[in-house]
């Protein structure tokens, strides 16, 4: 379904392009944003306003973001932001929203390749960012091996294929930082010194999960989130997340 | 849609203004306190008919009010109270329902600004009042610090903008009556003495959350739950909710 | 909308009564178990076919029970039994169906004046009564006070009202056994023991609940199953259910 | 519905077999396994991917197995493979779709008269799995007893009816390796040491879980996760799943 030709003007004017915005597939970001983001809030990531997503249309390359400030449950494709890439120019901005904060954030994502970033406020990430920080020290990453579901997450950007069952995750924390903003910087230094990570962890915050596609960055938000949550069940039952001594493993 | 002119009267003399709560438009409070309640019972915060909600509708100015012991999930526009604000006389009263006892509480969010006014009984919310009353003594109020969803937290009556990521959030507790309408007293003492504050904790009972409008107050509601969750697993799990010292904070 | 006259019989004969289960109207029994049923699989109540569900009908006094064995979130009116009373005799026998063996238990609160009776195998109500033996004996009961969900709870068969804030919550345990329907007889001591009582737990199994009607019945299922989940993460932070000493207690 | 005769072909060419997977049945394989992996998906048991269901369809024999990769609550008819029973050639495969890498495990279960077969990775199955090791070493299996749940679980392939509530259940457990399809053998040597187990554990994975049809599979599945959940908030809370003695146990 294309956009009527007959499109109101006048007030509309700085909403330009209802066009970007109108697909009756269901995979269009326009659809699917909305869509994945009553998902996301029924998994308890987005409480509150919280979180954000974007997405790179793969067919015109123009990146559409949730705004500021809605109600995830509730978003209309009317509400999305659309900006230009690579130029970066806000190709629809709706009157009365605010673009995400999360913003640079996603772009320094999507030009290190991504296609779709993910952000979250799921308590796991938050939880797991101060339990490494109160056994470990406020520079250690969070590390935990040996669960199947480290099968669900990529090696890293452009190699092939997914973490063995045998690797060890690692996953960047960054401090947080009063504007969201502000994050920027040590985000993009922590995709400099972790290059084959898909998600940065962010103290006292959440979680920004990055994948080649919608699908990729998804279901790595999903596996992050599981591993997340297991991680924090396991140290309450006293269930070490690595094996000290790993010379008794062998390599599968 | 408007009310049919030809209604019915008779038996629903006492019920009159059908026109109250006839909209095709979601966002009217008719349609929006059911819809908002079905998913206020699947976060279960209103269990077992517990907690109620009243929006304060912006082109009258009428308070809408959910009635007491009826189904949240399976309420209808029909089940609600309408009041004339601020004559507070009601304008639709259900025949075989009953006013929420919650009517005077939510009148004193109301009169101090307020458009919309949640209570759950949020199981977060009464064990934070029973952690806090146990490490801090009755007189405590909770406190928690840097945590990025203190930002979902309006600043305070007439103080533009959000709590920061800095800031510590605090909210009063105030001890449970046999009757809900007895908290009002000390409601109203706990919002006098905590003005910034938009919500208040009622112990072993659950929590009062209102904002300058739906949006606002639903927002709130969740982030304040989310972070008595957090803070709740964040006890089991030994992490302290403040620091000490807060000398080595750098203002953001 | 009542039966077509012109049923096709037959093979059909021993499931007699197709207008017992046909209604239009969601209120119904032969609507509303599986609706209910629905909402109980989603609350983890009767998870792997377990638990079950009863209504008497207001208008003809018949029991409508859930059966035996299946998948409560995919039931259909057609799969429900339905009993004349008080003769129990079967109006409605479901082919390849068998009958619920907690329908003996159901007519222990039939009996005693319930309108509906809800069994459910709920991981909270289990845990109580774990907890419950561990911490004072085989023969205790459950106890707490001082919530005010407890107010969600009937005071008592023939008086009218809630129990107060103030009241003492005391909910009678029965031990498990092989065979559901051999519960029957310690149910039926436990109701005589506790008149007042409207839920009785079952060690290791469930719980099960009854009120005047569907209504109360349901209502108060919630209120049982918050208060048990709530007593369960209160033990886990080392919050007492009681206090010791009632001495400095104010009546309400 | 059977399969328009006019089936376009060409690129369609190597999915073969439309009619497969076209049924106005909600119980045809092809329409339940994607219903039933919303249903898994909301369970927590198919995160980002994770997991698999496999159905023989009983008309024809043949099996449906939802496809490798693919976001299980998103899932359609369209995405399912189909394979011909005992035969085991493909007769359905979809174009870009891998198959299943639980296909052979899934193939030892329907080698032993199952009719469904269903992966999960259960956060509850997988701290099992951890907590059995820790306390009883890695060559234990998990034991519990005395829970009514553990009567959701059949007795055992020939052996009528199911476990009585004074059975003890033990569920085997494997150890996990690199790829999936390697499990197979030590999947099948558990199925021949426990031979009357519906069930095989897998650790730090996740479960494997059959029945003689769907129904019985997806009733076990459940029961068993409820019991590991269970099993799981017991150890928190220093409950035994056994008995140390059990000479003081009348048989039911």
């Amino acid at each position: 379904m294309s956009a009527p030709a007959n499109l109101p003007h006048g007030e509309q004017d700085d909403v330009s392009g209802e066009a970007l915005i109108t697909s009756s597939d269901p995979e269009h970001p326009a659809n699917l944003i909305p869509d994945l983001c009553r998902n996301f809030y029924s998994l308890g990531w987005v409480t509150g306003t919280g979180g954000g997503t974007s997405i790179r249309d793969t067919s015109t390359g123009n990146i559409y973001i949730a705004p500021s400030g809605v109600q995830k449950e509730r978003m209309k494709a009317t509400d999305l932001f659309v900006l230009a890439y690579p130029a970066k120019k806000y190709l629809r901005k709706p009157q009365n929203l605010k673009p995400s904060q999360c913003t640079p954030l996603f772009l320094a994502a999507f030009d290190r390749g991504a296609g779709c970033c993910i952000h979250t406020h799921s308590q796991w990430a938050v939880l797991i960012t101060l339990l490494v920080e109160k056994q470990f020290g406020p520079d250690a990453c969070f590390e935990i091996e040996h669960l199947e579901q480290i099968k669900g997450i990529a090696k890293g950007r452009g190699k092939p294929g997914a973490l063995s069952y045998w690797d060890r995750l690692r996953v960047p924390i960054i401090e947080n930082t009063a504007h969201e903003e502000d994050l920027t910087e040590s985000l993009e230094a922590a995709m400099e010194k972790f290059p084959d990570s898909y998600a940065v962890l962010v103290r006292r915050h959440g979680v920004y999960v990055w994948g080649d596609n919608v699908h990729k960055a998804k279901t790595m938000c999903e596996s992050f989130d599981y591993i997340f949550q297991l991680a924090v069940e396991m140290h309450k039952l006293g269930l070490p997340w690595v094996r000290d001594d790993k010379s008794g493993l062998v390599e599968g």
